[in-house]
């Protein structure tokens, strides 16, 4: 069985070994510097792992694997210019060193270039996964449109906010492993369990994002503290509270999102108050923990030895248990 | 056999049935409002005459045939936003309409599209279908970023010019030939004699394109003449000049593209006079006709009765013919 860091050198010998055609630059070179910055590429090596529990010999799942972590950064390359991000991984975003019309140019031919690896499976098992993947990458689209929308909305619901973080996030997990079981030759109730062990880790995983932002261990974390208060992002939190804020409160909150003219350490002490005064920690934690035990549980139920199984579900304990 | 007209007939009806989800509205509505534009919808109805030339029945090139279609408008969606475009099809652009943001992700969801509806295609035919569909696409962002580079070179060679167009606009048209081709089943070198029929004409169509913008009948053309002019476009005729002028027009041609302060029908004369003298009409007809006369022979030499093949060489003819 291969561990998580023996898939992931795997991994990243594979795409540091990609040779882009040298011309156009302009259209290759952003490919291969989002493609090479340091990241977990999680995806990919999900669908090796996954590969792992039905063959021994993972060779035909790495193109699969691959195009997992080139749909991610094409989305990644796309999202950031819509949302104006400036940094990526610690370093500056693609429309930042290069310019918006190559951002979104190379992440056109990022998406076709996922395609190009997909056609590379062999032709029993192309269309399950080509069918998997496109509905898959529709679902993360629909996901970011969803979150725009939100953005100028303040009366999500928390399911709306679930289905927005399953579509955008969680299911592009679940499809990962869903791969690596299909070119492994799964019977296709364990590849089901696999996508839904994924897409419950994600939903998981995003919750734990969206508390680290407030309550993350500052010397651990990594990024500022309360970055996504700042922005008004509209979390599991902020989404909470104002489903739950009401009396003083409720203006305090809406006063914090709305004024320009609020110091940040002011907004974000303000706002994590009320959170605190709204229990949402606990609340986050446990909706985190509840899609955590359905992924153990789906994962409980692949048919496939315990002891194959455990690479996976460490894997997610970790996940629950970082702290940046 | 097929009339234009009444394959045209097929891919409308086709595309004015295509039901959208509901939700996202912003997601889709943008897909719905460039899909039903008016337009000639060259690319499908080409796909269905391509396939007729081998089978009575049409109805297995239908899901192919509109992959060339919502492929087409996905490029003219991101184009339009990176050229800064305002109208298309005599309607404002989509990022107009909504927002860049939107145009970037329904264009994104436009070519994940495009991908479910090769999926359709029968298992036999699908991977060669499917390898034709990417490499084309991935050839049509290597042309628009050519293309975009161009932008920025007083030094663009005739042949890289040639490059460009073939890959930005002629392989759309060899692809959607081909496509019908194999739907049909034909032989593999009917298959490539109709490529090379669609691309060599889709080159001559990009000049006949890039002369009508100056010598078009303004009654006729539709467009300002000599809107390339004013924004400096690298046409056939830009690039020819810029390689065959020399003494004072050199400085003239040099001077009227880099000043801004020149009045609009001054630029559009003094450019026109220097096209004159260099004799540039001729040039660009002759290098059409070139490639007019290879499409014909390439068609001529696939293998199915003339009398099938008049419509194409009708289409061909009339496209060499175009005023608009």
């Amino acid at each position: 069985m291969l561990s998580f860091n023996e898939a992931l050198e795997i991994v990243n010998q594979k795409i540091n070994a990609v040779v882009y055609p040298e011309k156009p630059q302009n259209l290759y070179a952003p490919i291969q510097y989002i493609l090479t910055l340091k990241g977990k590429k999680v995806r990919p090596v999900l669908t090796l792992l996954s590969c792992n529990l039905y063959k021994e010999d993972i060779s035909d799942a790495i193109s699969p694997a691959l195009v997992w972590e080139i749909f991610h950064n094409f989305t990644l390359m796309h999202d950031d210019l819509m949302d104006k991000a400036e940094v990526r991984r610690g370093k500056p975003v693609v429309y930042k060193v290069w310019d918006e019309n190559t951002a979104i140019l190379s992440g056109d031919a990022m998406l076709i270039l996922s395609y190009q690896y997909i056609a590379d499976i062999s032709s029993d098992k192309l269309k399950p996964v080509l069918d998997l993947f496109s509905k898959t990458a529709m679902e993360i689209c629909v996901g970011q449109q969803y979150d725009m929308d939100f953005e100028k909305r303040l009366d999500v619901s928390v399911d709306e906010y679930i289905e927005m973080i399953r579509l955008k996030t969680a299911v592009l997990l679940g499809a990962a492993l869903k791969t690596g079981a299909i070119i492994g030759g799964a019977m296709p109730s364990d590849a089901e369990k696999l996508y839904d062990f994924g897409m419950n880790i994600g939903l998981a995983f995003q919750i734990k994002d969206d508390l680290l932002d407030v309550y993350g261990d500052p010397d651990v974390f990594g990024k500022q503290i309360g970055g996504d208060i700042l922005c008004n992002k509209k979390t599991f939190l902020l989404i909470n509270a104002l489903n739950l804020v009401c009396g003083a409160d409720k203006e305090i909150l809406l006063q914090q999102i709305t004024s320009e003219s609020i110091a940040p350490e002011t907004k974000i002490k303000t706002v994590t108050d009320i959170y605190n005064r709204l229990n949402l920690r606990a609340i986050a934690e446990s909706k985190m923990d509840v899609f955590y035990q359905k992924a153990l549980n789906s994962l409980h139920s692949v048919q496939v030895d315990d002891c194959k199984k455990t690479v996976l579900a460490d894997f997610a304990r970790d996940l629950m248990k970082r702290e940046s």
